[in-house]
């Protein structure tokens, strides 16, 4: 198989350049050496960074890839000039364009996170992300009420990272509802959750693999048991059919999967589609 | 100001063509108005997309700006052939290039993701979110020493956050020892720290910020008061300096820029640089 030395290369964190770099990669059969340079704001750090491509390209004897999220003009051409691998630069090829297509110029800042501290977009995010650690399992109705999203399942179907994920990536409060055995016994949906339906979303999981996860933490315990799994799925599976509430089964989604999905389903007020 | 309406495209979540448009966008001084069509991946979806896209050209009589990372041939071709829209396409761009380089064919597969519940990368990250949440504040030496990076600093510098991204973004496990008042007193590195040296990273804060911020959550305390958190800073900062741990100011940075300061100085040996 084909194998290749990646570069990453940006004057801010590079996390950026990385998800275009990957994104690109997974479109290939290859397998790769990774290599992070952040923060390459200035001639004297590119200078240091071409010479680090330019010794892999000799001595592997071909050209390294190189993913870029560079915005100094001075410094994008500096790589042009000299670095000896394939370029693949995201800001040059997109903003130019996009310039003319606008009729203004770019400003060539460095980081959309430069004195985050002052954002309101981040503050939001850091709020939801305590939100959703100090409301995991959090079941007041103060909680449920100031969520943006209530993700409800049996213990171990995916809720709490991915109820993470949505506060990260989007800013979004989500708060978990765990099903537990005597919501079974009711067979109907807890009243705490009545007044929330809209922005209930459920997570379901193969009992098989809930199985394999629970062991994991309680080796041989009854709650981990195949067949407690099988009796809670399906009667999670049957409660959250009767009520009409949204759900997806987790077993082969990553969160950014089932994240997404849910964002689609319950369109959150806060967000603007 | 400019005002655009930017639609993200994708046969996949989505996600990574959001980074790439926002990161794009970043350059200009507008305003846009976002919508995210994630999964389509049919020329259905493709076709009501296309409809959508030209309805709001229609509209606002000017090109609303799309960004795609559109692995599938035939839909990415519709969307060329009938969008009305600019067109920022990122795997058409860079993918056809990158096929000539590599001398290779790239697989047009949806998604990074798919099955990924079998991906030990996956399963990883999930163990390792799942690592900073339940170490979050713990102290035993048994978590320490299964931690690949352990962030020490005064409550409420941004530790937990910043933990979750580490293990979100790059599946480290990362936990985190607050410094107390007791730890003050004693006037040097808690002894539990001392054989894991080499994974401190400190965080500081600038104290009013500090205050502000502890003053959400107990207004008035003497937890959030000024003069308490002006003495508990610079005692967790002499420490720290004394000890000879690496640690960085939070006050004005971002989880992502924080996370990768870390990355680069700690170089966490799970992770191939």
């Amino acid at each position: 198989m084909t194998t290749r030395t990646v570069f990453f290369i940006s004057d801010g964190t590079g996390i950026t350049a990385e998800t275009f770099g990957n994104a690109i990669l997974a479109q290939f059969d290859m397998t790769s050496r990774h290599v992070r340079l952040p923060f390459i704001d200035t001639i004297d750090k590119a200078h240091q960074a071409v010479r680090q491509i330019n010794h892999t390209a000799e001595v592997e004897n071909r050209k390294p890839l190189v993913f870029t999220t560079i915005v100094n003009v001075e410094v994008l051409q500096f790589f042009e000039q000299h670095c000896n691998g394939m370029l693949l630069d995201m800001f040059g090829t997109f903003v130019r364009p996009l310039e003319v297509e606008l009729g203004i110029k770019s400003h060539h800042r460095v980081g959309r996170f430069s004195d985050i501290s002052k954002s309101q977009a981040y503050n939001d995010r850091i709020a939801a992300i305590n939100f959703s650690l100090e409301h995991d399992d959090g079941q007041s109705d103060r909680d449920l009420q100031q969520s943006d999203v209530i993700l409800v399942g049996v213990s171990r179907s995916g809720k709490t990272p991915t109820s993470l994920y949505l506060a990260m990536q989007y800013g979004l409060k989500a708060s978990n509802y765990p099903l537990i055995p005597e919501d079974f016994d009711r067979n109907h949906l807890p009243p705490a959750l009545v007044p929330h339906r809209a922005k209930l979303f459920g997570l379901t999981i193969n009992p098989e693999r809930l199985s394999e996860i629970r062991n994991e933490r309680r080796p041989n315990s009854r709650y981990a048991s195949l067949e407690n799994c099988r009796m809670e799925v399906a009667a999670a599976e049957s409660m959250m059919r009767r009520s009409g509430i949204r759900w997806l089964s987790t077993t082969t989604k990553s969160i950014e999967e089932i994240a997404t999905t849910i964002l689609q389903e319950v369109r959150p007020e806060r967000l603007t589609y």
